[in-house]
């Protein structure tokens, strides 16, 4: 019997929990684990042994919670409940990091150490949760074993970003609960959009640097009973300040307001970022939409593309208008989950474990879509070769975005409209979420 | 049988359509009011006449949803389902103004206008849901029609305010689920607050200019099983820079990250606002924290307190840390709403319209808790004068901040528990929310 370790890495997502409790789960099942080790903030923690073994933290904070359990089968029902609790609690509950490995070509010493490691902890199975950069380890870690000739350590990924941008995966865990919250939240706005009697724009920003596939989600939010427009701007499309007041004028001639979302990484034709024309400032004496990308304390601004456009129609247009920053809370909303979300996202970390198991390495834990754009919507899962993968960014296709650049195609919402679906929230206690909270040593 | 009247104005809420329904509801089953008009647009569409008649909108409009409804019971059945939806449709349905009238003393042209349209739409019962201004309005004009010896119009209102700063009630609807948002919020940031192993402070803008009660919730949110400090400043308490810096570094010398929220409206000893400071500019020369309160597009601010102090902690401190503005999804989440908010709202609503068939005018329908802080939480409805009620804001009480400034007591605590309980989301379609919209002519 061998010992399986578990990190996760890279940004919080509402689902990176869900995976890791199909993990757990399927761990615990296991007859071939033993201990099932989690590391405390992502590889970082596994180069540090800062091991918590679950196998025995799980069942002891169930006992904690309920009191003492003399009964087998209520432990085992309380192991559940704190494994459903921890399905719908966001961020990671180990902890994450940001941590890239060196080329084991140039520096081979932390891979020599992460073996050491393994060694000392009967560690036969590692499973890493995460995006690109994580990937990217499991797949040099991977291959540094096999190019050792070592057998009996399996390394699997499992996939998670809110981005949705890996390659290797009809679409990432994570996305589909941040894209439900963008949707959700912007149904809402549309209703504080329309509540006076006058011209309003609301321009929404929405999380994604070089993807677009988060603020295309807000097309899901239109409502079918009410007519306000949405112009929706991706980062795949060159942006154009003049095209855009253009856009929102025109729509504002029909209708008495507008939505607007936009990713926060869009770019000029020149490929400078929105978000930088902010320096504008007409009191010193500076024209057109040039400047330092600083704000007014002087910082480079990384955020704020939303502020600059909020201020081109206060300028240009001169209509009521608000810019609303979705910020952290979409990638962390386990009051709104999307239920396929988490059932897949669970269903990922069983299977990773499953994929080690079976012997393995090398391979990320992913589902593909059997189903058409007619057909109830479908996956299966199947083992992705981890090269395939690592360091590399899927961005929405051109063709589903339409021409003019300020909305999406039919096949988009086609794509998008399943990931949504079902609603899951997290426990509440006395009126306020109740998350899983690992207890660390 | 005279008709009944109902308009909503102010800010939009979570609530204010549950009161809506609970108006309409209790008027449908009445058999002294013969139509019920919804104004567009508040007491400004009253003056324009721009009503809907709700009496055969919803019917209609719950035909078009199913079809051709031949049997009684289904429409009815039918139109209760449109209620139920339209009690979890945040904003307001009828469209809302913000328009004070005019001193009848001075001007009370308005009020014989109204007067008139009342006789001429056969509107015997005038119904007001609103905040603060909506109650002046209803203060005058029930006032007004007395004065003329008018005894067969009566004019109630019908309460309303995220900020809970009305008099003569215990809460105010919509405070309950804007506060569950709040702390369904921070209780979600505090997820990603520990998720990396490095020092870590985020500082949430909640809204309230003058009344620091949602910015109070944030208290709720702290999780049972973490540690992790939260540090809470409300308007009512001058607020000090110096202070604050010193609160964050000794919160810091004992844990890893550290929560903070501020109300928008948090002002220093001298009356100015926190958010004004943000011209700090050192780049200009400029020393301390004095400035002009304009941003980098040279407007004036009106929120940004959360970037000030985050900028405070940058320069001061140095370590990570994040401002994240509430901003205007904190009203209008009606995917995360109260229970004990939408229900007691919509009951509010279905008393206004008891009290003025009961020939109660300048009146505000209203609600006292009767349970002490052990028992179980219940109130009791009556009908609140409204010449307590206008034009007066409610802060919380300085004994329920604790003496440092920098959180709130048990006894708030107390009160706000038992407001946000219940969970209640809205209707999902397609894994979206599906919000009532009604039809205009």
């Amino acid at each position: 019997m061998k010992n399986l370790l578990v990190a996760q890495s890279g940004g919080p997502t509402a689902a990176i929990n869900a995976t890791l409790a199909g993990i757990i789960e399927r761990a615990f099942d296991s007859d071939e684990i033993d201990r099932i080790y989690g590391a405390d903030f992502g590889i970082q923690g596994v180069l540090q042994q800062r091991f918590i073994d679950l196998t025995e933290a799980i069942p002891a904070q169930v006992r904690d919670e309920v009191g003492d359990i003399e009964n087998y089968e209520t432990l085992e029902s309380g192991v559940y409940r704190l494994l459903a609790r921890l399905s719908t609690t966001p961020a990671a509950a180990l902890g994450s990091c940001r941590y890239k490995l060196k080329d084991p070509a140039e520096d081979s010493s932390e891979f020599e150490r992460l073996i050491e490691i393994f060694r000392a902890h009967e560690i036969g199975y590692f499973i890493y949760i995460g995006g690109n950069d994580s990937m990217d380890t499991v797949c040099k870690l991977s291959d540094f074993i096999r190019a050792r000739g070592i057998t009996d350590i399996q390394v699997v990924g499992a996939p998670k970003t809110i981005d949705n941008d890996l390659y290797g995966i009809d679409h990432c865990p994570g996305f589909g609960s941040a894209a439900k919250y963008i949707a959700a939240s912007l149904a809402e706005l549309e209703r504080e959009l329309v509540v006076y009697d006058t011209p309003y724009v609301i321009i929404t920003e929405v999380m994604g640097r070089n993807a677009g596939w988060l603020t295309a989600a807000a097309a899901l939010a239109k409502d079918r009973n009410s007519r306000v427009p949405y112009l929706i701007y991706l980062t795949e499309v060159p942006f154009d300040l003049t095209a855009f007041i253009e856009d929102v004028r025109a729509e504002l001639k029909e209708n008495r307001c507008v939505m607007v979302a936009v990713s926060e990484g869009i770019r000029d034709r020149a490929g400078r970022m929105i978000c930088e024309y902010s320096s504008l400032n007409e009191n010193a004496g500076r024209s057109g939409y040039g400047g330092t990308g600083l704000d007014a304390f002087g910082h480079k601004i990384t955020s704020g593309a939303a502020r600059v456009l909020e201020h081109a129609v206060q300028k240009n247009i001169g209509c009521k208008v608000r810019a609303i920053e979705l910020n952290l809370l979409q990638r962390c909303a386990g009051h709104i989950l999307s239920e396929t979300d988490i059932r897949e996202s669970q269903e990922l970390g069983r299977r990773a474990v499953s994929l080690a198991l079976e012997g393995e390495n090398g391979c990320m834990s992913s589902l593909r879509r059997v189903s058409g754009p007619e057909d109830a919507y479908a996956v299966e899962y199947y083992a992705a070769d981890i090269h395939e993968i690592a360091n590399r960014e899927k961005t929405v296709p051109r063709e589903w975005i339409n021409s003019e650049g300020n909305g999406v195609t039919e096949d988009c919402l086609h794509y998008l409209q399943p990931l949504v679906k079902g609603e899951l929230s997290c426990e509440f206690k006395d009126g306020v979420p109740y998350y899983a909270v690992l207890r660390r040593r």
